[in-house]
């Protein structure tokens, strides 16, 4: 948390530095919520990121989003593997010996493995992307874009040097299977890559893995058959586009909402319930440990499972034969109900500081901080100076994740006296 | 249930008689719109109930209010104390004893006493309003328009004979007063009613009517501060009006969010930020077993009490030195998302109905239809055919309790394997 604030003061100062800007500058404000979107790896923008920045800026950009992602993934990794109470005795030894370690304090041979890891990702997606931004733009800038929007891409940043993002590709192929294959990989969270790649049999990987892989796969297509059906006559989306591209577009926004933040449609032409159910990907967002945030894919699973063993009148939660512990559940409805909370309330400051701007599209601007998505009904450039630091305030939480913040500010008290049981009528 | 269905039925029929209708009678969607409405005590209007109907019309319109309400509390009432397995002993004794009941048996008796407790508060409430509306109507007018008004606050129907609902008495005491008191009484439900009644020492009270004492008195003043600093400068609602009436209107627009319906500012004038507030309000509703819906305040409040002991890393739920069942906690939970999980997917289909209508009203719409509140925004007869059934059909669930038809839709299917534990990362 402290790492975090840091590295967004000093991009902060580096985006300020005249050094960093094409013409005039930028307000430190506008300098501040550009630092702390990168970070937070979101990807709401208050001045356009390719005509405002110089290739210094750009690039300040570029590693502050590194940092926030990779460095947040390393560091979950490391609690889980050094601290780590809520991972089995199994999974903590595949960890280990995925990543050749043997024995726990090797933090800094694992921070640099995954580092390595990710680089590699990257590297390769940039040369993926570089076979159609090459020929179209050369090496230099061919490249050197590439390699911007794999780093953006595999942290789920959704930073793009084009003002339109990616609208200008809706219908190329690679540019639609390299981002989202990156940006899908880096959302199911490097605890599953790992146990993915050290036990490539489905039926033997963890539960997580399993609810990850399968939940990601159902909540895409499900969002890819919506999306396409709800736009599908739509003038001003995909209307007029061909069958292929409707689907390449479709399957582009349905899988880009729950964390990536990158666009191949004007997100405020859409149809209200088109935004509506992406609101709804947002606050559910991507793997826990991942650069995605939202409340995350595997505690939105344990809440419906729970609610439907509740109405089944079973006694346990159970799920692929495996039991869910009371408190993972009690937990993963904590989650939930500090992140409606924490939304309610920005949005409600919102609506004070910017009175001007229509309901959707400050509700839709609020719940893509809060998952660090990054998508905008275009007003993120409007909105007043209280408003740029509420949502700063939101994207530095969701990051976080709701509950990180409830924990530290609540205080431990243990039961001392049992008190007797009594019931209340609910509902 | 079916209970229900038949009474609105025979409402539709009754209000589409031509003796129902001053002029050229209404259509069979809004004679069945304006059956729901009642019997579900909602008191959203497709068509104005002053001026569209009759005195037999607003007869009916009476008699479906009172069946739908209090025969939707006696059934609670007896459903508890027959069947119910989620009353202690202590709690069953006393409300027999304050019912005068010996035996459980005693049903019939008992819907008559309820009946008649009804009736009493009722009259009372007409005399009072008469008091305002007599000197000002005449004797004829004045005591009918007073009995149709207490029958409409005790039930939390929120149906009134004026076009404007109560905004001509934005400023008056008495009808204040009156009408507000009537629906928080009605809105906290029989048990508690009955429990206060034969118990008027407040420490002795059931944890229950405890939570919902409190819970109705900080809720009610935490909305009447917001409201009245929201709308202070609002040229629009209050903003030019007295200090006093300032304080009433804010006064009562707040207590009248959760169930009532009435109104005494134009809902559509006021600020975007009142407007969340009072969906939050409208989605948390009354209390279980009372005239009002939503998910109610009591589970409300165990949602919270359970977030902060999950904080606080308690090993139980405890509030007011008792133990929450850790049973009632995840039914609290339950309710909710099944509740949230109905408004998104009524909002979702509005929003397909009526893509000219704006988001925010749509949004207040399905708040207030599924809290079966009947505040609006000023669109109910705007709505499309379609719009109106799926609003109609929002009502109905509302008043049930969206947990009801989640459970007659599940299968029970109690465990009969135990499963290893698995954890799963959450948040
Ligand atoms: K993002
Ligand atoms: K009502």
């Amino acid at each position: 948390m402290g790492g975090f604030a840091i590295t967004i003061l000093i991009g902060t100062l580096l985006l300020k530095l005249p050094l960093a800007t094409e013409t005039e500058g930028i307000s430190w404000i506008d300098a501040f919520f550009m630092a702390t979107s990168a970070t937070t790896v979101t990807g709401l923008v208050t001045v356009d990121t390719g005509t405002v920045f110089t290739v210094f800026g750009e690039t300040v950009i570029m590693m502050l989003i590194q940092i926030g992602g990779l460095g947040f993934m390393t560091f979950a990794v490391l609690a889980i593997l050094i601290l780590g109470k809520r991972i089995s005795l199994k999974e903590r030894l595949l960890l280990q010996e995925a990543l050749n370690q043997t024995a726990v304090g090797g933090g800094i041979r694992l921070t640099i493995r995954l580092f390595v890891f990710s680089i590699m990702i990257e590297l390769f997606g940039m040369i993926l992307l570089a076979t159609v931004w090459v020929p179209e733009y050369g090496w230099k800038f061919g490249l050197y874009t590439s390699l911007f929007h794999s780093i953006s891409a595999f942290n789920n940043a959704g930073f793009s040097l084009w003002s339109d993002s990616l609208m200008g590709y809706a219908g190329d192929p690679v540019v639609n299977l390299v981002i989202t294959g990156m940006f899908i990989l880096g959302g199911l969270g490097f605890t599953v890559l790992i146990d993915v790649k050290s036990q490539p049999i489905f039926k033997k990987l963890s539960l997580h893995s399993k609810l990850m892989i399968i939940g990601t796969l159902v909540v895409n297509v499900m969002a890819f058959l919506m999306i396409f059906f709800l736009e599908y006559g739509n003038p001003d989306t995909i209307g007029s586009l061909s069958f292929i591209d409707k689907m390449w577009t479709s399957y582009f926004q349905a899988v880009t909402t729950r964390t990536a933040g990158f666009n191949t449609l004007n997100i405020g032409d859409m149809e209200t319930s088109s935004v509506l159910l992406m609101m709804v990907l947002m606050f559910i967002g991507a793997g826990s440990g991942s650069t995605g945030s939202g409340i995350k894919l595997t505690t939105a699973i344990v809440m419906v499972v729970a609610v439907i063993s509740y109405l089944q009148k079973r006694s346990e939660v159970t799920l692929m034969n495996r039991t869910i512990k009371r408190d993972i559940v009690l937990r993963s409805f904590a989650i939930a109900l500090v992140g409606v909370a924490t939304v309610f309330v920005t949005l409600f400051l919102l609506t004070v500081t910017e009175p001007e701007l229509p309901f959707l599209q400050l509700a839709f601007e609020t719940f893509s901080a809060f998952g660090t998505v990054g998508l905008s009904m275009g007003i993120t450039g409007e909105l007043s100076d209280p408003g740029k630091v509420i949502v700063m305030i939101l994207m530095f939480l969701g990051r976080l994740g709701p509950i990180t913040l409830a924990f530290s500010l609540a205080t431990t008290k243990p039961d001392k006296v049992r008190y007797a049981k009594e019931d209340v009528y609910t509902g």
